[in-house]
Formats: C-alpha cells, structure tokens, sequence
C-alpha cells in the first residue's frame, strides 16, 4: 500500500485559505438566506456575522463548519435520537481529516488582545502555524489571504485584527473573520460538527500518529442553542463526549491503537460521566485544571484498513445528554 | 438578539413564486428521468403530470416537495426505521419555515370548479392570498408568474385554471401546475416532507406565534404507496400523526410554549391513537368534523435559542402505523 | 396507470456508458482529492487506480458506486448503527433501479485471461451484451466509449483490455477502467453500495418481473476494510446479507411477490446464518457450489404501488455481522 501524502503543502494544489476564502464568498452570495451579516469595515477586514447580533442559521451553521474545515469534510445534518427522542445529528466525513480537523478546524487559536477574546480556528492557524501541530506536521501556509473562525460573542476589534494580520504574515485587507458565539444556532452547530476533529486531537495528544488516519466519519447530535455561551460550551462539549460517534480508517500496525485502547474515548477518562459545566465546576471553574483527555468523542471505531482489524471503544452516554440538554 | 425579519415581501429578494418557478423549469429538464409529463397546453397555462397518467418516481416526490416549499426547504430522503423494520424517511430543514412552509406548502387552497377538485398549496397561494394566514401574516406577493401544487388524481380543467388566474392576478399563460394523486410516488412523498409545516400549522392554530420558529428540521416515515386516494390520505395522514419528529427552533418566552404543552403533538387530540381513516370514518366520514388538532408531528421538540430550554412532546406510535401501512 | 418505460435503448437519451463516461471525467478532475490516479497508458485505454496502488478513499467509493449505476442512483454515506454500535452506512436510491443496477452495476462479466483476472461491471457490459441479462431485457447499447468497474487486486493486461474492447465492439483508446480490490476502502465501499442490485438479481433469478420494480431505496452498512480480497469478500458480503435493508416500490399483482415470499432475503437460502467464509469453506471453497439464492439483502420490503400493499420480508443478523466485521 502506498503511503498516504503527508500533509505537506503542495504549490498545485489550491491552500487551506484559498478553499476556505471561496467558500467565505460562496456564503456571502447567500447572506440573506443564511441571516448573516458582513459587518462594515473593521480595520480593512472582511468581518462576518455568523450569531453575534444577527439570528445566524442551521444553514450559516453548516457553512461556517465547511469554512473551518476549509471545505475538506462534507458536514450535513441528518436524522438520529437521544434517548429514543428524535433528535436532528450533525454528520460529517473526511478523506482528508488532517488538513480539515487538525491543521484547520482545531480550536487551537487563543485570539486574545486588550479588548478581544475568541477561541481561533479555521485555516489562518496554518498560515500562523504557532502551535506545536504545524511543527508536528511540518505544515505552514505561505497565504496572502487568510480565512478565520471566531467563536466570540464579540467582534474582534482592530486590535485582534492587526494582531492575526501580523502572526499571519497578511494585510489586514485580506483577512476573514467569521464570527459567531457559541450560544448561538451557526456557533452551536460548528461545535456539534467536530466530533473527528475531537477524536484525531485526543490521539494526537495520546502519542498516536494521526497521519495513519486515511479517512473519516462521524455524527454528534445537535446541541440545544443554550443561553449563555457557558452554558452552551457546556452543552456543546456534551454533544461530543455523550453522544459523538466516530469511525476511522487507519492504516499501520493495531498495537498502535490497542495500546491506548479504553483511554482513547471520553470514557478514559475520570472526569467522564457528569455533565461539563459540572467537571468545569468541580475544576474550580478552571478550564486547564480539566483533565484533557477528557475531550473526546463517546464512541471511536477503528477499521485499520491494513490488518483488517476493528477496535471499538466507549459508549454513549444517554444520560448525562438527557440531564444537559434539559429534556 | 436582533428580530428575525419578518415575512414581508422585500423586493430585492426572489419571490416565492419566482423562486418555485426556476425550480419547475428544472424539473422539467429533467422530466424523462423524474417520470413526469408537461401536458399539451390546458387553457394556455403549463400543467404537468407528476403522477395522474404517468408512474412519477422519487426524484419526481423529491422535486413536487421543493417546488411546495418555494426551495427554502432541504428534503432529502435517508434511512430510518418503523417499528424495527428498516423504512426510508423523508427528511426537511428549513431556516426559512413559515415562508417555506406556511405561505407556500401549506395545502390551504380548496381548488373547486364544477368541474375539478383538488388540494392546492405552493406559492400561488401566496399570490392569491385569500387566505387568512395571508392577512395575519401580512405577505401577499405581486406575482406575474405563479406556480402551484395540486394534490389531484385529475388534471385541471379549463374552468379550474381560470378561477387560479383570477384569484392570482395572472394571465394563465403564466400559470405552472404540477399535478400529483395522494396515491402516487410523487404524491405520496410530498404529503410526508409536511412534518414540519404539520406542526408549525398547529402551533398557528393553537395561537402560538410561529414567527417566534427561527428554524426547524423533521422528518416521517415515507408512507408505502395506497391502492387509492382515499386509502392515501389514510397513510400520508398516519405518517405525520404516528411517525413524524419535528424540532423547532425558536426564540421568545417559555411560556409560549409550555402552557399549549402535550397539546402541541398529534396526542393531544382526543381523536389521536387511530389510523385515520378510522377516525374519519367515526367522523361519518367527514372530514371537517375531525378534531382539527389531531393534525401535528408525532413528535414535536422545541430548543428555545434565548433560553436555552428544551421542551419535548408526543411520542411515536409504532403500533399505528404498521396497522396503517399494511406491514 | 402507464407502464413504466422499458429499458429499451431510447435513442434521444444519453447511453448508461455516455452518463458514466462523463462521471469517469469528473472523478479524474477530481482525482488528488480522492486519491486515484491514472495510469500511464496500458493498450491505450484510460486505467485509473482507485485503490491497487493507490490508498484511494470514501469518496473515491462513491465515485466507483456512482461509475458503476451510470450516474442513475444516489448514493451516499449514513449514520447507522450495527449491533448497537454507531457505524457508517451507504445509502443508495434509484429511480431507475434496472438500468443503474441490473443493466450496469452488476458484477456479472468475468474478466479473465491468462494473465488477468477481475470481476467486471459497469455500462461495459451493456455494450458487450453477452450475459443473458441482456437479451431478457432486450438491451443493447451500440457504444463507441466504454466504461467499466474492474474489481481486482491488479491492473488490466493489454491482453485484458484486448478482450474488453472486442467483446465491447469499441477501440481500446475509448475504453476506461476504474480498478479496485475489494479490500480497498473505494472497492469495498462500492460493494456495500449493492444493496438494491443484489436484491434484483435475487428477485430476477426467483423469476419475478423486476421490470415491475419503479423506484429502490436500500442501506446496508460499511464493512471494514479486510487484509486481504477474500476476506473483503467475505465482509462486503455480509454486509448485505445480513445487515442489508431494501425497499422497492413495484406495481403488478401481489401473488408474483407473496408466492415468493421468505425466499427472497438471504434467509430464504439454508446457508443463512454463518459468516460467507465459514459458508465458503463448507462448500469446498467453491464460490459456485454456493447457494445462489444466498446472495440477498437481509430485508426487502416492497410497496405494491398499485395495490397499496406491503410485504416485509427477512430481517437483520446484527450477530454474524459482529462476527464478520471482527467487532
């Protein structure tokens, strides 16, 4: 079997940022209908509201997850239940799940200045490429336009824009940012759309070799919009931890996944089984005092393409949903 | 949170009937492959077989339900299962319901001439506006082009296309009818994409105020074809009432939801836990004595987007639908 | 109600090869994103490799599925479940079900020569026309392009091609082949893809008039890539046989299905019920001392369109899937 190409920007095909920027267009052209906004100038850029002030959408929802996946995952939403209720799922499916979940979907950005703060994610973090993955992965993007996800319930200001301008090497003039907060219908969605992203970075972080990984699919149901944006990162979070279902094809050898085994899931870990805001909580409401592993999807079943073997871990929780959604 | 816009004609946008008539165009490109059949000209206007003479198909279903919702609706079909036997679904999501579904899906017009019957829904309603959603939603479109749907085992006669014309305002060469019997393939399926326009006309009648649904996703079973009309309005009936999940998503108070409560889903109606031709049959087969009510989803979940609560109503009847369906 | 057209060659239509042969330049536009690849030139013919030496992909699969039924069913991936585990389905639905399945996607042309053996399907045969198929269905397409599914662990010899471009009647400059092995994540999507075909061929060996089938839906889940072809042959297999649920949409009378009956899914056969190895081995490893009326999804339902009737038959054997896919 051939190696799979690593993840190494090649200069035929189109970058990260140069999908994501068609895809910002693509969403534009149909802002009416997916009820957001293009904010008028802030510092030059191309800021778009995706939830802040305006309604936003399931529709801006599904475009802002293609947009942060740099329209390398096909993300719909599809039928399913939560403890026997019907229940709308968000289904997503990568043959490149490095490039759309790790190097551009990872909420790996922490956009923080004076009077700013949003989680980053979205393929301007490969033109940044500060985090350690990009080094992992020996992947940075040489952009002159660069595509960003904010999830903020705020605009960024013309500080946190000069700041991503200047880490990414770009005029501000050819930056995107689409914005929306997470208690919001396109921010809450873009979460619920992240159920392999959340697999691939917890077995990054447990010391498995990602690139192994050929292809991808999973679903999550979609969380309930919640009130505040804690609330709703407690919601979204849930979504993936009790009720993420997510199928890799690897190749390589099956000691590399048994060796992790039950630690792979949610489940391996011990904060599992109460709903996040409580583990927040019980953290002392200090988000990094959260055991890490923790951040994982309920279920993760491996098909190792080579060997032929399938590993199937975890299970869903049902009920701690039932309790978090307030069904 | 900023209102949703309200659905007021704005003249920069499509209309509804504009948008349905790009969509007939479509579907006649592709007519050989739907099974539907553009008739030779009935008092001028285009009326097409979708299920009267020829077979009709899914793909043909399919396109009668987007043309029904204006295309601000997704219908798609996909997987599913009816008391544990695998069942295909019919599945919509709209973030544009009460236009999508309301003012253009809704079966709200009785077309009757001496000579003709049929249920009439699609955007020409919207032109006509004689109903009185029209006026408490105050929308009524200036339309030289009108599209609608008729629910019909007969073509559309001469007298029937003149009394569309007048009430629309349009000459009947700028009429499109598409033409399909409840107990066809194409009929069939565009009766079961109704879960959420069942539950948001409910909701309506209920006196909720359904410009408060932001957007919704539902789906129900796909009725198995009946040998007749009647035994059609059975099954599609059925499939709504005993097979259908709806979820609303909405703004406002708590409220406004939790005082209708149990009475929003199809149990809420004393009439409810029968096949419907039972009940009609009860009813002295009358169907305006039917407990108007009885006409929702199954199921009906709502997420409050402001509050962030859930609320969960009805359940499934299984055991309805596989006396229903003949299984 | 009109008889459904009869898949006599219409002459103003595109041919099933014309439709994939146009579907065989999309993937090739495609092909870095689906990770195939075209060979250098064997006897002039366009060889692509979806997954011989290539990794290929899931979307590569639904490209090959696509290929296979000339563009006339959709096919996708689903949520679904196996034994109460989240897992990957394909979706398949055709209007058209005789043409996409039993005229172009059945495997039922052997490529052997000395030097190459695979197992053939797609429009090609329909050009060749040598299987009786053809002549009960009275089809035959005067092609100049061929395009046929190779499933095989190799790529066509010139001698392979030789044969394909006589018994085709075409150059071997306007033949293209698409070939993957069957434990190839693109050749074992695409046999999962099968769900309806394997039940047509059922239906058409048991004597039925599967011209009386209008419309198909059916699922079956995605097996797990297997080490080797013929345990990918044993998986894909199973697959259908007992994770496999179809419905078709027929007209004509009730007895043609009823006298039939529980022969119809894979538990009409006494092989039902172990895994296709186990069931292989026990006939001497002779694929064709096998049961023939073995090869079936595990449930059919049918929607008598005319009568209104419905006729379940068959029903999941979630527990030799456990077994099969190594779970």
């Amino acid at each position: 079997m051939q190696e799979r190409h690593k993840p190494v920007q090649d200069e035929s095909e189109p970058t990260l940022n140069e999908l994501a920027w068609d895809l910002v267009q693509q969403a534009l052209f149909a802002s009416e209908e997916l009820r957001i906004e293009l904010l008028d100038e802030v510092a030059g850029a191309t800021v778009i509201d995706f939830g802040v002030e305006t309604v936003g959408s399931l529709g801006a929802g599904l475009a802002l997850a293609e947009v942060c996946t740099a329209g390398l995952a096909e993300i719909s939403l599809c039928s399913g239940e939560v403890d026997g209720r019907g229940w709308p799922h968000v289904f997503v499916t990568s043959d490149s799940p490095i490039e759309a979940c790790l190097l551009s979907q990872y909420a790996g950005w922490r956009v923080g200045t004076k009077d700013f703060f949003g989680m980053g994610s979205g393929p301007m973090r490969a033109a940044a490429a500060r985090e350690p993955l990009f080094e992992t992965f020996d992947y940075r993007e040489a952009a002159t336009h660069v595509v960003g996800v904010l999830e903020s319930n705020q605009f960024p200001t013309e500080a946190a824009i000069a700041e991503i301008a200047e880490k990414c090497g770009v005029e501000t003039a050819n930056i995107a940012l689409l914005v929306a907060p997470t208690a919001s219908p396109a921010g809450n969605l873009q979460v619920a759309a992240r159920s392999v992203e959340t697999a691939l970075h917890k077995l990054h972080e447990l010391g498995y070799d990602v690139t192994h990984v050929e292809s991808a699919t999973g679903w999550a149901p979609l969380p309930p919009v919640a009130a505040d944006d804690l609330a709703g990162i407690g919601r979204t979070n849930d979504a993936i931890l009790y009720g993420a279902r997510v199928t890799l094809m690897v190749h390589g050898d099956d000691e590399a996944v048994t060796s992790l085994g039950p630690r792979i899931p949610s489940s391996g870990s011990p904060a599992h089984g109460r709903p996040f805001l409580e583990v927040l909580e019980q953290a002392g409401n200090d988000f990094y005092k959260i055991d890490p592993l923790l951040f994982s999807p309920a279920e993760v079943v491996f098909h190792n393409i080579e060997t032929g073997r399938v590993h199937c871990f975890g299970e869903l929780a049902p009920s701690v949903l039932r309790e978090s959604f307030g069904m």
